[in-house]
């Protein structure tokens, strides 16, 4: 089984696997300065909420070298970093972890080469427990697939979108080294074709069965071809289970309900938003009409059209059946499961924020 | 305003506007033979249900002058063509109308250059009506419209489709001739973008505000912009009111219904199919995997990667709110008002098919 990565840290610099490129070439970008980070985020070359999230804490270790050491200038650092991509919330997650680390060592003494060498180490320590993480999402989650499964996908939550495994797809590899899956069906999932250019590029590598769909047939999918469940993971999920994700996830989500397929989310506990009690505080971002309009410069529609291009739609918590995450599956009503969850992380993982 | 036009009959020949090729490029196709529009129907170059049945009415005409005017040689040739594409009834309607007009004068002792001057007539009337029911269709269906609506559609219905104004883009254009429309919003309709290429298109030579999407986007259009009302055309409607349309539709009345917006279709008494209790015996196309696995030629998937490529999807009757046709809005239940719109037309219509 090939290992997908999308990023390595060596010697001080952060490499990403340029994803705007694949599946036809594989390129790294090499960043030595967060700025490249922010431009990398910005232009989906990483992608996926986990994976920007441990991006950002590299970049908050590059901010901290490129002399931001003064509490002015790493604060402006975190912020430039969380301006990057207003929805997926791993990535102020991130940025506050390592921010509020830093102010810490200062406190307690650490001179800023202790700090530099401690930051560094933390940020490995994220995208160690990234991998860890999605390890424990896809064995919760796979508990929920049936045998001969068939499952629908939107978007990319795989490897690609983390920092290895994956979330929706870490449930499927899961589910699949147990013998489970018949068969993926991967919407391509426009406008930027994660689907068609990751998850089945992702899924082929592994021989996971995947039929790659438009957009446009989940539902008729759903209809004719025995859907046992559809798995998305999350930009962000706030304290009611409402829940970010890429475009066409709530679509999805209203037709599953329809032919009453249960629809579950996977995310990692740094997905969640506890400060926001529903999906109605969460930035949604738009972006440029010309990738509606076209795609990798090809077009498709007259220039002067004009465009809507959210990215992201919030999928309300009554269409969800599940949360998966590395602390177990958490089952509605999720107001409740979703502080439970709070509670338990802020005794037991180093990562959650305290506030 | 331009009048747009997707075919001409000139000098004995066929001549197609080439939609592939738009909006980039207004290329006209030739066609001499019945096998010529034969391929221009299976490559898409004439689409939309109405047109494609009125250039197999001209098609017919064709055939018979290449001198398929024996009984046996004009049914194949009528055979060939319904076998182009097999989900849209409006072409073996077509078809069955010249093919029993040819037989009935050959028995009535028409000479076959009489027979010829004949059908060249029925197909221009077939080609002209087409575009009067269209402007019936348009005022039944504005009736419907509120002040001030905002109207998701789905692939091309729309001049491009017929003959000229279009079934559900005629109900716009009737719609926005009354000042009722406040914008338009466009599903761009992977895999072959007759949204973004054709409808986009065809508002924006009228100047009627529209906004394009992605299908994907559909659902959260409608959660959030007050969308009034989904109108699309059809590809073949049963006797029950189950709707055989563009794929995507079937999705995108889940959401209508999940949001309570009215989902309409506009079609002309060819579309339906009397002798269909239901859409379970609508014939789904299927095309090549390769329509999925790129975008417009540009690769976006590996190119080894299964396809599932459905054309069409079936709505089901009871997300329908309406059927608009040019004798009136059909509304459930719809087997009665089916049966009902049946002993009309074999009453009223001349281009019905009596058994």
């Amino acid at each position: 089984m090939a290992e997908i990565r999308t990023m390595k840290w060596e010697k001080g610099s952060l490499f990403l696997l340029d994803q705007t490129k694949l599946p036809s070439a594989a390129e790294w970008i090499c960043c030595t300065g967060h700025q490249r980070v922010i431009t990398a985020i910005r232009r989906l070359e990483v992608r996926g909420a986990p994976a920007i999230g441990v991006a950002a804490a590299f970049a908050m270790v590059l901010a901290w070298r490129e002399g931001n050491s003064s509490p002015e200038a790493y604060a402006q650092a975190r912020q430039a970093l969380d301006a990057a991509r207003p929805t997926a919330v791993n990535l102020s997650w991130a940025t506050r972890l390592m921010y509020t680390a830093a102010r810490r060592m200062q406190r307690e003494g650490l001179t800023a080469a202790q700090t530099d060498s401690e930051l560094e180490r933390l940020a490995v320590r994220v995208y160690e427990q990234d991998i860890v993480r999605n390890r424990k999402i896809g064995d919760y989650g796979a508990s929920l697939v049936p045998e001969n499964a068939v499952i629908l996908t939107h978007c990319n939550a795989g490897a690609l979108a983390t920092c290895g495994w994956g979330t929706a797809l870490g449930v499927i590899r899961s589910a699949y080294a147990q013998g489970k899956i018949k068969m993926v069906y991967a919407d391509e999932t426009r406008p930027l074709l994660q689907g068609s250019r990751l998850t089945a590029w992702e899924l082929l590598q592994e021989r996971i069965p995947v039929t790659l769909i438009t957009d446009n047939m989940a539902a008729w999918v759903m209809k004719t071809k025995q859907v046992s469940c559809v798995i998305t993971g999350a930009d962000r999920i706030a304290a009611n289970g409402d829940t970010a994700n890429k475009i066409g996830t709530y679509g999805a989500a209203l037709s599953a309900q329809a032919h009453g397929i249960p629809f579950y989310v996977a995310a990692p506990a740094s997905t969640f938003d506890f400060t926001l009690r529903d999906g109605s505080g969460i930035p949604i971002e738009e972006r440029e009409a010309g990738e509606v309009r076209a795609f990798r410069g090809v077009p498709a529609a007259p220039p002067e059209v004009p465009v809507f291009n959210p990215a992201f739609d919030i999928t309300p918590a009554d269409l969800i059946a599940g949360i998966i995450t590395e602390y177990g599956v958490l089952k509605p009503p999720f107001t409740e499961a979703i502080a439970g969850l709070e509670t338990h992380i802020l005794k037991e993982d180093p990562f959650a924020w305290k506030a």
